[in-house]
């Protein structure tokens, strides 16, 4: 462990708290009894994976005797529903239901199966503690998804021995509070179905929702043409105001998501820090920035905005904000541990490469020309 | 202090450290005695700075009873060394002359009076641990410098009192590693003058050299018009080359420096990163990154790389690099405690706005306009 | 006239054209008879505007025996449908309403009060030639509106004398084909109120649009999150697909508004150019690009596409994009001649720097800081 | 031909042009009479040229009887000047030195043989009129090497036999202007050898140096950290000053190459246009700018400026820019015909994605994850 330490002649720094600087390196997986239960969570209408998903059930069931928990809705589809042979297997699965069933204290471990989205979708089952999770990619390497599926056998028994290297990605605590409405919009959420949501409490004719985003928050102008303005709070001080499509509050998980397409600098996860983004703003100063992990963020509609504004967090649960509602968001103390391929430092690059094509390039003069050669 | 803390159910993550989420406003200035010696930096051929100087020192000196120390030559200012009545405050004056007289150890506390670059030059002063820095700009704000001179008394008395939020702001370390060859060539530095720098060692036919940067290292063509290939490895592996006009690593303080003008995002100084932004890349999609503050980079020319490069520290000492020429950058044990004007939070923003136009913008609809308005 | 005139020692160029190179400063307005009709053109709802609108209403009709044309909905507003004394002048005026009267043939001149806005909607009513337009901000520069209302008398005066430099502002001619469904969705458009624009022809089973956009032709992912990707074709060939929030198709003068939000450079009116700019592209490499306005690009979702598009014209009659559906972009033959308050250069960089903050910036050293002046 | 036609109901604009809107597919190579004369320039010091140039050669001599020019200092190559097989070819070649010997009108056709660089020195030779030009690349393929060397016998003898495609690539007309100072410092250039360039002339205390660049005029820093401010005139108005690293003027050709590293959006040749890019530049908000290829830009340090500039064109011929020097800068009346291997867009945007992989990507789901399917 390394610290900032200063020499200190006649002064010294009165706070709360030490300068670490991390060794991204340091942080492995550590069971404390072995794992028993784990969540797989498959990609849905991706018939490519099935034959994949029942390999691993077996191997976890059969051979590793764990208990596998698998969502309802992955069994209804009829190609594991008609499967006999797989008939014995799925017996002894426990099944749940979003946003019905709680299992988040019943798991020791999450296995992933498709692309990035089945770790988004991990995280918002988990609003509390996250299980270590391992991510595989079928197809193309993916950011979250870093081990391919060839020898997952080997693969898997070296992470259930507790041999895996962690990297930690920060989450984000997301509190939105809404004016009591009469109608409320949630877009793809289970408001619609008529069940409220075990995250949603209300309180004093306001309604408070909680999630936990992996990537980010965006707040954009949804279906509308225009923006209406939106404010940035930092700490409880406006720091700016949001003119254009919209602004993404990220992870540094995120930071190569959406955040990379609207212009920001990528971040390595192991970086305490938010990002923040403006989407097509109207400024051409308009550069994201980036703060610390520890402060927190608020974003309202200006006083004056005639527009409402729409927010969506990883990409679900889009609702529209109204004035009055507000949007905060704080560093989660509660990240979710995602067993690395190689390691963090190297997982990361690879997947820069490959999934950005980040400075991907043939080595060849395309711009500059030396003079003497021509 | 709030920390990551992870609800463990059945794992734990064997790490060396924990996840701090830090508080960019606890850190605050304590004094151990009252500080004695203050070293005062002023911007050099500027005359509207020579007043202001004098006052200052009048005030350090005869109302406060500390010592000041001040470089040598700034005494040579012939409006200076002219100025009958400046002269018995002159006298009780301490001296030194850069590179030759160490004053590391002797300084309670530094005032700089101009541009940002007066902190650098502190920076550069100061290779182990730095006192805390009260920087005044004359003119228009700085990232560097939020103090504006008027009432200048009370505020350095509320400073010398103890009464100061601190920002504490990394450096890097950079080592330079040289084969010997016979003619070495410094821009700007003392090696010119057949002076051997401190910070210079010779051992084993190699050459080493050691600086402590606040802003950046810039490795970038020189005078030439086409950069070499050069590598940069991150913890020991390759991670990228570069091509085009050249390559930054810059702390965060630097983020909004040259690396934002090489198209970076803006980094608050208190998150422990470091970031590497290229310059003009070849490849369209070499998109700057950020990466823990505690990695190491090594920076060297490709093997096949025909031109040599240049490397420079804060803008200063500006030197060729060859093959089998390494550079090494980490960060800083030492980081430069920089004295708020307000707070880390809110003085960042201040500069954003005032220094970078930060989203600076008249309230208009110049985009997006809105149908029903038209 | 400057021509690209190739000295041919031995080859000709076998072309349908002349290479010519445009000297901007060179369009000027010339009536043919001295002016009689003249649409004004007010944006609704803004009570500052009222005063200017009738001032410049009186001028002009009893001032210089003008015919005044205003939108019916104009005049329904109460406090110009109340006002006593604006009766008389409000009875010599020709009223129409949009999408029902067909004006475009009874225009000699336009005169816009307010943003960019009006110029857009001036735009939108003339499907084939444009007659002359002179655009007034009330408040602060727009791209669109270089002249301020003060002295309005002596400027509006100036023209209608033919004494007035130009800029031929190009416009896309867009067409879209749909396949015929039941239910056809149109936002903000008069396809919701049940009455069929004139601009709308069925023919075979099939819908045909055209519009003619002075700023830009966007398809985005509308009110979803995702796009679908989207193909862009060049004179018939597939030159890329869009991953990401959307593409924007614009002219020059569309190049500094949600082009420029979105990354573009910016283009002069007068180059004979057409601007392909993505939106938040998934890859880090699509730049926007500038081909020559004599190309035909046309639009379309991805074979595989899952999602619809939606498409907007200068931000209005925004509509969804399904399977078979296409849009077809080429130069307009119509472009918008847009009246100089000084000449097309210098009105083109003030409003750079008015609206957008072009390298605005006070003189002062962020960034770099000379060493021998620290 | 298309033409912007605008029905003009009552006004003319008074134009000494028509608005052409040109079609990039409508050139074509004619031969007066057939070629006779072929200049081959091969990129040096390329081990892998030496046998497909001699098989040009062969070609070109023995079956097409054709007079080849070759400049002398490729033939002093050991390796062809010491082929014995080679002789009986080498003996007919016609020989030139550059900067002594003129050969610009005995030219009817020029081969390059190598990478872009090839052509930037094609376009050098030829201050005037240009001979079409037919690129080869051995290697990956360039921005102005369009053609692959395998079958390069029918390919030529399609160009021989008038069969080409041909796109007029725009060159910079740059007059530098500079007082008359005792020592001159050329980089690279022949005034280092004591030779007068035939484009120098000298008259009343000023020399006066003409250039075509192809790609760019870039005026930078050169060896200095800093770059002085720098004043852009356009036709006679100050439009910008420049605080950065420097600023790059190029052709549509260029837009690809330098500029398109610092940040410029991609402008087709055919768009009759000139670019101004910002490299680094201090202000945010300093986008680069596209204007009119018909205005006249002029380039000087600004009155106030303390350090020098430096100038090149298309990377050669550095040289110093010293206060009251001046570069003029206006598109050249002699554009370089480049044949096209397929037409002007194919061959583009083949170019594009080859050369900076614009958009290409796997297609992937990285950023975006649709819900329904995660």
């Amino acid at each position: 462990m390394k610290i900032l330490k200063h020499v200190m002649n006649n002064f010294s720094i009165r706070a709360t708290w030490n300068w670490h600087i991390q060794d991204p390196a340091s942080q492995r997986l550590t069971w404390n009894k072995p794992p028993k239960s784990v969540l797989v969570i498959k990609k849905i209408r991706d018939a490519s994976l099935l034959q994949p998903f029942k390999e691993l059930c077996v191997y976890l069931t059969e051979e590793n005797n764990m208990i596998v928990y698998v969502e309802k809705k992955v069994l209804e589809d009829p190609a594991i529903a008609n499967d006999d042979n797989f008939g014995p297997v799925k017996k002894k699965f426990c099944t749940f239901r979003e946003d019905y069933d709680d299992i988040s204290n019943q798991i020791d471990f999450i296995i992933c199966l498709g692309g990035d989205g089945t770790l988004l979708y991990a995280s918002s089952l988990f609003q509390g503690s996250v299980p270590p999770v391992m991510a595989f990619h079928l197809g193309s390497l993916g950011f979250l998804t870093p081990f391919n599926f060839e020898n997952f056998q080997s693969q898997v028994t070296q992470v259930i021995e507790g041999n895996a290297a962690l990297v930690l990605r920060s989450r984000l605590k997301v509190k939105v509070v809404k004016e009591h409405r009469e109608k409320m919009t949630v877009q793809n959420g289970i408001e619609e179905n008529g069940v409220v949501p075990t995250n949603i409490e209300k309180e004093g004719g306001k309604q408070i929702m909680q999630y936990q985003v992996l990537n980010e928050v965006v707040v954009d102008r949804g279906p509308s043409s225009y923006l209406s303005n939106v404010d940035v709070f930092l700490d409880g001080h406006l720091i700016t105001t949001v003119q254009g499509d919209g602004v993404i509050v990220s992870t540094p998980t995120g930071s190569t998501a959406y955040a990379a397409a609207a212009g920001a600098s990528m971040i390595h996860p192991n970086v305490p820090a938010i990002m923040i983004t403006p989407i097509c703003p109207h400024s051409l100063s308009f550069r994201p920035i980036v703060v610390p992990a520890g402060v927190e963020l608020k974003i309202m509609l200006s006083p004056d905005a005639r527009n409402t504004a729409w927010v969506s967090f990883d990409g679900r649960k889009r609702q529209e904000i109204c004035h009055g509602d507000s949007i905060s968001i704080t560093t989660s103390c509660y990240p979710l541990p995602s067993i690395c391929f190689r390691d963090p430092v190297s997982d990361w690059f690879e997947s820069l490469a490959e999934c950005l094509h980040w400075n991907v390039r043939k080595k060849q003069n395309n711009f500059a020309v030396e003079e003497e050669e021509f």
